[in-house]
């Protein structure tokens, strides 16, 4: 059974008070612990916490038991790490991508006195990564290969935001070659390999080989999420889904605009190259006709009975031998398939 | 003899050709590298490199001798590692001060093309750090104390930009203390103990009873050299000083004002609080009379004696049974002792 929001979020106060504790050692004036508690609050909770679930549900898989109370403790710490590695990504884009609000409240950079020092927030949320790590995991054999794990996988993202999309309309920067590649590292990387991994490090099972196999399902899994996220944007039901898609008008590199692309008739690509990106309802309804004149509700339809087959596929094959446990997989595949929201 | 600026920068290109190598496994498209060659180029080149060359000058020292061209090339790469970090923190400054200009050109949030996306490049920076340990002393037995090394470095920075003076003008915030303790993570920690320490892990010397003895110099070397920095500001000859003071008009929580605020009568510090941190000229004029009248280049002076006679008394008594070095410290003073720039 998979682990409550409400027992993952338990954990949180505990870490919060080491962060502050530890940061004492740098005589922070009480001022500053409060600013600094708030930010971890403020920034890290009411999520859906599916990362940091999934480093807890996994490891219990793994072992093929329930965790004792001090394995629950410290895999949950790992995926408050996600998550805290999560808050640090979205405080940050936040100010980038000029935001306005984040689950339902004003992006931290806009609260009450924050502004710019936002900045500074988002490294401390960073940083509480690496504090966190050394409180708990120095002792582990396998201590060095998380603190790379965290390195690589903040690598990953930053080099994701190098290559986003820029503010001006131009559908020849996008191709099914930077979508993927944006994916890999937006999604597949810290949202289903990142928790896995964690997992497998957690349990001892961290071979070369569980590593790799996790890897081959896990990333065109995210990749699938993702693909499912964009369709989702435009033909799912608003009521369902809890919000409307923007990304037609955001000017978003998505599947769909992707695969319009690749199917289009010269006509139809002007309609698209005259209307996708605009901050305009009417635009956006005219890129939805031709998105509707392509088949691709049907066309994203096809796709997922196709890679939902070879992850099945996968799975079915996955040696475990050493260790790598299948549910692990058809957990997350169960979690996802056929989802309307 | 100290290493020259031009035989440090030497390193440089190696350095970041080893980045992009990097990053090229995360797929970054080729205008995504050559981003990050020029925010690496713009944001780390140009500077005194005095951290850099202390790892390099202290490393020397300890080994008594001439590094070979490896031994070169790899404490040049540590040396980097402080100058990366010192990039990445001005990056972030800037855009949270909303600063203009640094080294004489624009910041880097305010260069063309650039915005919001420096928050990125900042982190890529910092980021940089990690892949060069990585890849240039993941063999060695203290890797990971580098790692958490660097994390406690920019741990303590962030700390003490939490503490940083708000913007509206209240001499109540300002204290001795405060001032101690930012002083102790904004320069000493980084500037001066980060430096030898790396040099004593490099040469092998880094026991705990060096790096205590180390540490017990180097902050309040590192003090004396910010409180130093802050009469300057003030009284140095701005043609030698090669700018003007500017901490009274920018309100900053500077040694001078400290002490100022210790030794005024309830007139002078009515002056101060009306006229400290203006951005005008006659106001600026007049809390420099208050500096006058309270003898405050008198008192640096006295300041200046005392701690430089307790720094020889330490370093005099320096316990080198376990490998170091009175000179490491005589070099660091002799650089800054009475410098008027």
């Amino acid at each position: 059974m998979s682990t409550s929001r409400t027992t993952f979020e338990s954990v949180f106060p505990t870490l919060v008070a080491d962060l502050k504790t530890h940061s004492t050692k740098y005589n922070l004036p009480s001022q500053a612990l409060q600013w600094f508690d708030k930010s971890l609050n403020y920034n890290t909770l009411g999520g859906k916490y599916n990362r940091g679930i999934s480093v807890l549900d996994s490891t219990s898989l793994l072992l093929s038991r329930s965790l004792t109370e001090t394995e629950f403790f410290k895999a949950a710490t790992l995926g408050w790490m996600i998550e805290l590695l999560q808050a640090f990504f979205l405080v940050s884009d936040d100010i980038m991508d000029s935001s306005k609000t984040r689950r339902g409240q004003p992006c931290w950079y806009l609260a009450e006195n924050v502004g710019m020092i936002a900045i500074n927030d988002a490294f401390m949320l960073e940083t509480s990564i690496y504090i966190l790590l050394k409180k708990y995991f120095k002792q582990e054999s396998y201590y060095v290969d998380l603190l790379e794990l965290f390195h690589e996988t903040e690598l990953g993202q930053l080099c994701d935001l190098l290559t986003a999309p820029e503010d001006h309309v131009d559908l020849e920067n996008f191709s099914m070659e930077k979508y993927t590649f944006i994916v890999v590292y937006k999604t597949a990387y810290y949202s289903f390999y990142l928790p896995v991994v964690l997992g497998l490090y957690f349990a001892g099972l961290a071979t070369e080989g569980n590593l790799k196999q996790a890897e081959g399902i896990l990333i065109p899994m995210g990749e699938y999420f993702q693909v499912q996220d964009d369709y989702l944007d435009n033909f799912a039901d608003p009521e369902t889904l809890g919000k409307i898609g923007t990304d037609i008008q955001d000017n978003k590199c998505s599947w769909l605009v992707n695969q319009a692309l690749k199917r289009c008739s010269g006509e139809q690509r002007k309609v698209l190259e005259e209307n996708y990106g605009r901050k305009d309802r009417g635009c956006e309804g005219r890129v939805k006709v031709v998105f509707e004149e392509l088949g691709l509700e049907k066309v994203y339809l096809e796709y997922e009975e196709k890679i939902v087959g070879e992850l099945r596929d996968k799975i079915a094959n996955l040696d475990e031998s050493d260790g790598l446990k299948k549910e692990v997989f058809e957990e997350f595949l169960r979690k996802i398939y056929k989802r309307s929201k």
